[in-house]
C-alpha cells in the first residue's frame, strides 16, 4: 500500500531489486493482478508475502464468508498472516462493547477454518480515532485480550507502530504478546501532524514523525520475535510520486531510522 | 469556547435567559474583555464560572509565569478550577516519557501557589490523536497517575468524553478518580466523523455522534461527583452560525441527551 501506485509487476521487479525479501499485499490490487496469477508472480521471483491486508470489519455486516475467502486467498498466495481490521460502529449504535463482542464471535467461526489452512489471524488495534469508523480495538492491549482467548498459532496481534505509538501501556503489550508468541506482524509508520481531511492518509515516511522508530524495533525483536518488518504508509503525498523512488526511498530511511 | 463568536456580555446575558447556571471561561476572551471587568460582568449576572481554560503546555516552554499569572486569574475570577493542557512533543523530540515528566515538575512547582489561591489544577488528557502537538498526556489513567502524587484539594484530572469515550480503561479511571475526590471538571462533546483537517475543530453537538453521553454522566455521578457539567465544542459549522442559536441548541440537546 506505500506504493500502491506501482502495478504488482512492477512492485515485485523494483523488491527483488532493492534486496527486500518479503512484500505484504493488499487483497484489492491482487484481485485485479488475478490471484493466481499473483501468487505465481511472488513466488518466481522467491518473494516472500509477508502478510496479506486485509480481513475483518466484523461489526458492521455478516462478513464471514468474505472472510473465509480472504482466508484462502492468503494460503493461496503462500502468505501465513492475514491481517484483520475489525470494523467500526454499526451505523447509529453507541455501543462499543457489544461491538468488541462481535469481534470474538466473529473470531470463534474463522480461527479453525484459517488453522486448517496454515493462515494465523492477525487482529490490528487501530488508533482511538479510527474508533468510530473503521476499528473499535484502539489499543494493543484489548487486542491482544481478544486473541488469547485462541490458541496461540491462530490469533494473534498486529504491532504498528502508527497505531499505538502513544500508549504508555503498548510496551509492556508488546512484551506480554511477544512472551506468548502472537506478534504475527510487525508494521512501521511515523506520526507526523497536521493530519489530513479523515485522518486516514497522513502517515508518515520513516524519520519525518515523532516516533522513535528504532526503539520500537528493539522493544519488539527484546520479546524474541523475528519475523518480517512492513512498512505500510498511506500518504498522498508519496502516492503522489513515482513509486520507485519512494520504494527506493523507503528503503534507505528503514537502514537509516530502523535498523 | 461552544459559542466563542458571543461577545461576553451577550454570552452572559444569554445564559441568564437561558438558565444556565454556570459558564466555564477561556483566558483569551476574559483578556479581551478585561479580568475585572469580567470578573464584575459574570458576579452581577450570579453566574458562576465553572472553570479557567487553560493553563499548561509545560512540555515546549517554560511557561510556569504564564501558568501563575492563569492562577491568579481563575482566582479573580471567582472559579476553583484551571484546565490544564500539557503540551506535545517539543519540536524533533520522540521521548514521550520525558515530556511526560515535565509535566510532573511543572506540577510540583504549581500546586502550592495554586492552592494559597484556592484553584485546583485540572489536568486534562486528551484524545490520542494530539498526543504529538498537543498532549502527551493521553488517557484518563495517565493523568490520573499524575494527579495523585498531589493532594486530591490540589490536582485533579478532567473527564472530558470526546477524550475518553473510546477507552475501554476509562470507566474504571473515572470511578478510581471520583473516589478520590479528583474529577475536578468534567466535560461534554460528542465524537462524529469524518474528522476535519488538523482534528481540532470537529467536536460534534450533543446527540450528532456515537457516544452515549447519558451513560457517561451517569457514570461519573455514580462516583458521588456533584458539579457542574460543561459542553466544550470546537466546531466550524457552530461558530459560522449565531451564538444565541448555538447555545439554546444545545441546552435543548443537553436536556434530551445528557440529563
Amino acid at each position: 500500500m506505500t506504493v500502491r501506485q506501482l502495478p504488482l509487476p512492477a512492485l515485485v521487479a523494483a523488491c527483488t531489486r532493492l534486496g527486500i525479501p518479503a512484500v505484504g499485499l493488499w487483497r484489492e490490487p491482487v484481485a485485479e493482478y488475478g490471484l493466481a496469477a499473483t501468487a505465481k508472480l511472488v513466488r518466481d521471483a522467491g518473494l516472500t508475502v509477508s502478510s496479506l491486508c486485509r480481513g475483518g470489519f466484523f461489526t458492521t455486516a455478516a462478513n464471514l464468508d468474505d472472510n473465509r475467502l480472504a482466508i484462502d486467498e492468503a494460503a493461496t498466495l503462500g502468505t501465513d498472516t492475514l491481517v484483520l481490521v475489525s470494523g467500526g460502529l454499526p451505523p447509529g449504535s453507541r455501543d462499543l462493547t457489544g461491538a468488541r463482542e462481535r469481534i470474538a464471535d466473529a473470531l470463534s467461526e474463522l480461527a479453525p477454518y484459517a488453522g486448517e489452512r496454515g493462515v494465523r489471524l492477525a487482529i490490528e488495534p487501530l488508533h482511538p480515532m479510527f474508533a468510530a469508523d473503521r476499528c473499535v480495538v484502539s489499543t494493543l492491549s484489548q487486542a491482544l485480550d481478544l486473541a488469547v482467548r485462541f490458541p496461540a498459532d491462530l490469533v494473534g496481534v498486529v504491532v504498528d507502530t502508527y497505531h499505538v505509538w502513544w500508549d504508555d501501556r503498548a510496551p509492556a503489550a508488546v512484551a506480554r504478546a511477544g512472551a506468548a508468541g502472537r506478534i504475527h506482524a510487525f508494521q512501521l509508520a511515523d506520526w507526523t501532524t497536521p493530519l489530513p481531511a479523515g485522518a486516514l492518509t497522513g502517515r508518515g515516511q520513516l524519520g519525518d514523525g515523532c516516533i522513535d522508530l528504532r526503539t520500537w524495533r528493539r522493544r519488539v525483536e527484546a520479546t524474541g520475535w523475528s519475523g518480517f518488518i512492513e512498512v505500510e504508509l498511506f500518504n498522498d503525498g508519496l502516492w503522489e510520486r513515482d513509486g520507485l523512488e519512494v520504494l527506493s526511498e523507503t528503503t534507505s530511511r528503514f537502514r537509516e531510522r530502523v535498523l
